[in-house]
C-alpha cells in the first residue's frame, strides 16, 4: 500500500457536519490500493471499566475514483455529537494498517489504545454545517443578458440602439433589451419551465454589460426603474420563480462619482482610500484595477466605508424589492472577511438568500459555510466540454475529473451548485459544439442529470450561437419561425424530466456503470434506494446495443424515462451515435 | 514518481498570505521521488502581444522531510498581488512533470498553455493573512495553577485549607493559594526572565481548579477581589510582563444561577435556551456536559443571549483590568461560529489581545487567521516527550513527527505557538522523565530552540515534580534550601539564550543535520543568514565527540552559546551522555 498518498483532514471536504447530528467522513488512497476500509470511532470521553476507550469498526464504502484515487465514504451519527476517530486499511493479502493524526502505524492493540493518534471531530454544530437555502435544490435557472433578451420598451433605448438582430454584436453595440422586454416573456419562460432567473448587471452603467457601475442605487435608465423592476419581480414571485441579480462589487466603474472625485481631488478626496492607489495623481498604472483594466478600479473591501456603501446596497435591493440571490463578480479578488461579513448581513435581512460567488477554478475556501452557497460550476463544465464537445479527453477521464470535483466538495455544496455549460463569458454550447445539436442535447441531458442546480444561457433553447465574447451576446431570437422548435421541445421535456426527478438527481447517489474509451460510450445511474435512472450516452460511431435486463434488477418495473413509456425486461434497445437514452427503474 | 502522493490546496498552509505582500507556496512529494521542483507562476491577466499568458519558473526548496514526504517551499511576491501557479517536477532522471489543478500532466507547450490546469490565488488581502501579536514571538510564559502556587493572605484560605505542602495533593484538597502570593512572588519571576503570566481560573467557582465557574464576573474570594486583581495586572505591566486568564466557555458550573434556574424552574427557566437539554426536569443524561461530568453543564453558544454574556465577560475584564490574553478552555468544543465573533469584539477591545485556545490535536482550522492566534501544543509536545522522556521512538521519527506538524501549520502559526512540555493536564516533566533531570534540562533546551512561544509550568525550575492530576498541582516549593538550585540557574540561563537569541528562534530555518538513531544523537540548526545555533542532543550511552569546523564556515567567528565563551575551529567537544551543547557562529 502507498503510505505517502493516503490524506484525511478534520474540518474539510473530509470531515465535515452534513447536519446537526450527522458526519460525513471521508479518506483518499491510492487507486486499487485498498480493498477494504473502516472507520474506527467513539465518543472521546466514553471508557469501559477497565480504562479502554470504547470504540467500533465500521465499514466504508468506496464511492469514487479518479485517476489517481479511491475515495471511501461512511456517514455517522455520533450520540453525543463528538467524535475520535482513525482508519484501518487493508490491501489485497496485506495486514491492516492504522491510519490517524501520526500517519499510518501498525494496526496492533497498542497503536488502537493510544488516544493521540486519533482524529477528533470535537462536536458537531449544527451551526457550523454549510447550509444553502433549501428552494435551491430544485431551481432550473435561466440567465439573461438583458441588453440582449427582448426589448420591451422602444422608448428606452439607446439613442445609437441597432434595429434587433440586425447583425453580430460588436464590443460596444446596443441593441435596446430592457426589463419590460423580460417581463413581456415571463409566460415564455414558465412555459420553458424554468424556476430561477438570473440576471447579469442592470444598474446604472455605460457599457451594454453594465459591469461598470455607475450607481449601484439605479436601475439603469436604458433598461428601466425601480417600478417595473418591481414589477418584474413581483411578476415572478407570482409564477413562484426566483431572481438572483448581479454584484459587482470588486470594482467599480470609472464614471462612478466616487472615482470621479479621486481623479478630480486627488489625495484630498474623501473617497481616496475607497480604491488601491500607488501615488497620485491617479494615472493608469498607479491604481489597481480589474485585471489591467482602467475603467475598472479595484474597490478597497478592507475599508470600513466600503463595506457599509456595499453592504447597504445587497441589503437594499433584498428589502425594497425581494430579490432572492446575489451572483457576486470576480468575487474570487475580494477578501474573504469581507464576503464572511457580507453574508452575515444578507442572510440576517433575509435568511434563504442564495449567494453564488464567480469563480472559475475550485473554491473550497469560499464553500465552507460562512461565505458562499455555490459558486459558477465551471470546473465541471470543463471535463464536460473537453469530452463531449472538443473530444479532447476519453470517457474515464471525463468521469475521473468529475468525481475529483465531487469528492472535493461536502455533498451539501454540491447539491447547490450552479452548474452551467456556458455563459455571457464563454462561448456558446452550440457553437463549441460546432453546431452539432445531438451534442448539444446530450451534454444539457449530461449535465441536467448530475447534482447541483442546472443554469441554461438565453437562447439555448432555441439554438442560439455565437462564439466568445462578444459574440456570445447575440440578440434572442424571437421569430418564431427562426427558433429552432426540435430544440425547444427537447428542452422542455429535460426540464420536466429534472423537476420530476429532483430528489433522485440532487441527493441520489452517482454510480457511473460503463466508461468505454475505446467506443466512447458512458453508462451511469442515479440511485436512490430501488428508485434508478440510468443514463445511457454514446459518442461512438456504431450502434450500440443494450439489453435493459442487465442493468436492473428482475422485480423491478422499467421505463423509458424520457418518454415515460413503460419497458420489459426482455427489451434490447438500440443507441445510435450522438444519441442518448434514460432508462428507468423502480 | 508517485502521482498519486503528491499534494497542494490553495488558502491553506500549502498556500497562503505571510503578509499583506508576500505568499507562501508549499508542495508535498513522495519522500525520495522528486530531484527539483519549480514553481510556474505569473499574474492571471498578463499576455505577451503574442497573446501567451506570460509566466516564469523559479526553483523550490525542500525544507523538510517525514517518514512518507518530501515538502518544498517557496515564497513569491507577485506584483499585482495577483498569482496563477502550477508546478514542475522533475525525479532523478525522469522528464519534467507539470503538475496543477486537474493533477498531474504531461510538462508540454500545451499542458503549460491551459489556463485552466492552474492554480489561483486570486489576490493577496492583508486582512485575510493570519497575524498574531507581535509581542507573543518574544515571551517567555509562565503558568501559573493559583491555588497552588503562594499563599499571600491565610485570611482568605478556605477554612478547609491544609497547610501549604503538607501533603500530596488530592483531587479535592485546598492550600490556600492566591493572587497576593503571585504578586509577592513577582520579583521572583521577574528575575526568572519570564515575560508572560498564565494563570488557570480565577473566577469564583467551588473547585480548587476553578473549571466549574460559578459567576464570571468575580475573583473567587479565596484567591482575592478585583482590587488585588487588578495591583497584579499593574505590578506586572510595570514590569513589562504580559497577563492570560483562563475562560471556560464550554460549559459552566451546575452551582451557578443560571444552571440553579434551569433546575428549580425547568421548561418555564429564562435560562433554558442557554444549555443542551434534551428533556425536562433535568437529570444526569438528560443535558450535554462537558465529557461526562454532569456538574459542567455545557453552554449553548449559539444562543445569542449566551453570544452576549460570554462576550461581554472577554470585554469586561480586558477593558476593566487591562488583561493581555484569553485561554480558552476545551475550545474545540465550542462552535467555530462563535470563536469567529468572539475574535472579532476581543480583537476591536484590545487589538494585540493574545486568544490561545486549549485544543491537543492539529488544530488548522482554528488558526486560518480569524478565530485563534495560537493553541497549547501538545502535537508538539507528543514527539519530544516519546523521544526524549519514554524513549519510545527514534531520532529520525520524533524529527519527522516534528517537522509534519511545522508543515501542517502556516509559518506564522508556528512563530506564535504556545509551546509547553507539561500543565495542570498532564504528569510533570521531571515525573515523565523519571527523575533524570539531565534528560528535563535537554526536553527543555530542545523546546527552547524551536519556533513558538515556550511556556513553563509553575515549579519545574526549581524541580517539582508530580505525576497526572492531581500530582500535577503540587504546593509550590519556596523554602530555598528544598528547591533544585541547580536547575533554577539552568532555567534562567535558558531565559536568558532564548532572549537574547529570539529572532533566530522565532523566524530562523530549522534544519535537521544528525538524526542517529542507532546512537540516539541529534543535531540541527537554526539558521538566519550567516547567523547559526548549531544544537547537539546526545542521549546515546556513548560519549560523542564532534568537530566544530565539521559545522561551520571558515570564515565565521564561533562561540559555545551556553556559557557565550568563544571557541576555535580547530577545538573538539566531548559530548556526555545525555548532556547538550550549543554551538554559535556568526
Amino acid at each position: 500500500m502507498e503510505y505517502a498518498a493516503i490524506y484525511h483532514q478534520p474540518f474539510s471536504s473530509y470531515a465535515y457536519p452534513y447536519d446537526g447530528r450527522t458526519l460525513h467522513i471521508k479518506i483518499r488512497t491510492k487507486k486499487g490500493d485498498a480493498d477494504e476500509v473502516r472507520l474506527i470511532w467513539g465518543d472521546p470521553y466514553e471508557y469501559a471499566k477497565d480504562g479502554r476507550w470504547l470504540k467500533a469498526e465500521q465499514q466504508m464504502k468506496k464511492i469514487a475514483a479518479t485517476e489517481a484515487h479511491d475515495y471511501w465514504f461512511i456517514e455517522v451519527v455520533p450520540p453525543h455529537r463528538r467524535l475520535q476517530y482513525a482508519f484501518a486499511l487493508r490491501g489485497a493479502g496485506q495486514e491492516d494498517v492504522f491510519y490517524g493524526s501520526s500517519g499510518t502505524c501498525p494496526y496492533n492493540e497498542k497503536t488502537l489504545a493510544a488516544i493521540h493518534h486519533y482524529f477528533k471531530f470535537p462536536f458537531v454544530h449544527e451551526v457550523d454545517a454549510f447550509q444553502a437555502p433549501e428552494w435551491v435544490k430544485s431551481t432550473i435557472w435561466y440567465q439573461i443578458f438583458p441588453e440582449r433578451f427582448a426589448n420591451g420598451r422602444e422608448d428606452l433605448s439607446p439613442e445609437n440602439a441597432l434595429p434587433w438582430g440586425s447583425k453580430d454584436p460588436g464590443v460596444h453595440d446596443f441593441f435596446g433589451g430592457d426589463l419590460q422586454g423580460i417581463i413581456d416573456k415571463l409566460d415564455y419562460l414558465e412555459d420553458l419551465g424554468v424556476s430561477g432567473i438570473y440576471l447579469t448587471p442592470i444598474f446604472s452603467a455605460p457599457s451594454n454589460h453594465k459591469y461598470d457601475t455607475l450607481d449601484y442605487y439605479s436601475i439603469d435608465p436604458h433598461f428601466g426603474d425601480p417600478e417595473l423592476f418591481r414589477t418584474l419581480v413581483d411578476e415572478l414571485h407570482r409564477r413562484g420563480m426566483r431572481i438572483m441579480l448581479d454584484a459587482v462589487f470588486n470594482h467599480i466603474g470609472s464614471a462612478s462619482p466616487q472615482w470621479q472625485d479621486v481623479v478630480k481631488n486627488g489625495e484630498r478626496s474623501r473617497y481616496k482610500d475607497w480604491f488601491h492607489i500607488h501615488s497620485f495623481p491617479v494615472e493608469e498604472g498607479r491604481y489597481d484595477t480589474f485585471a489591467f483594466t482602467p475603467d475598472m478600479p479595484k474597490l478597497n473591501t478592507a475599508n470600513p466605508d466600503v463595506q457599509s456603501y456595499l453592504l447597504d446596497i445587497a441589503l437594499y435591493w433584498i428589502r425594497e424589492f425581494d430579490i432572492d440571490g446575489w451572483r457576486l463578480d470576480v468575487a474570487n479578488e475580494v477578501d474573504h472577511a469581507f464576503w464572511k461579513t457580507f453574508r452575515k448581513a444578507v442572510s440576517a435581512e433575509k435568511p434563504d438568500v442564495y449567494i453564488l460567488g464567480e469563480i472559475w477554478h475550485s473554491a473550497e475556501p469560499w464553500l465552507r459555510g460562512d461565505e458562499f452557497h455555490a459558486v459558477m460550476n465551471y470546473p465541471f463544465t470543463e471535463p464536460m466540454i473537453a469530452y463531449f464537445a472538443d473530444r479532447a479527453i476519453l470517457p474515464s477521464e471525463m468521469a475521473h475529473r468529475i468525481n475529483a470535483h465531487l469528492m472535493n466538495g461536502m455533498q451539501q455544496v454540491n447539491e447547490a451548485m450552479f452548474n452551467l455549460l456556458d455563459s455571457h463569458d464563454t462561448g456558446r454550447i452550440l457553437t463549441r459544439c460546432r453546431h452539432d445539436e445531438k451534442k448539444v442535447r446530450s451534454l444539457l441531458a449530461f449535465m441536467f442529470a448530475q447534482t447541483g442546480s442546472p443554469c441554461i444561457y438565453y437562447g439555448t433553447e432555441i439554438g442560439l450561437d455565437g462564439g466568445h465574447d462578444p459574440l456570445c451576446r447575440k440578440c434572442m431570437v424571437w421569430e418564431e419561425d427562426k427558433q429552432n422548435k426540435e430544440m425547444l421541445a427537447f428542452m422542455k421535456r429535460l426540464i420536466a424530466l429534472r423537476k420530476r426527478e429532483n430528489a433522485l438527481f440532487t441527493y441520489g447517489r452517482l454510480e457511473w456503470n460503463v466508461l468505454d474509451d475505446q467506443r466512447n460510450f458512458i453508462s451511469f445511474s442515479r440511485v436512490d434506494g430501488d428508485k434508478k435512472l440510468i443514463f445511457f450516452f454514446h459518442q461512438g460511431s456504431e450502434v450500440r446495443r443494450i439489453s435493459l435486463q442487465d442493468d436492473v434488477e428482475a422485480h423491478q418495473k422499467i421505463y423509458d424515462a424520457w418518454t415515460e413509456k413503460p419497458l420489459h425486461h426482455t427489451d434490447v434497445i438500440d443507441i445510435h451515435p450522438g444519441e442518448f437514452f434514460i432508462l428507468g427503474a423502480v
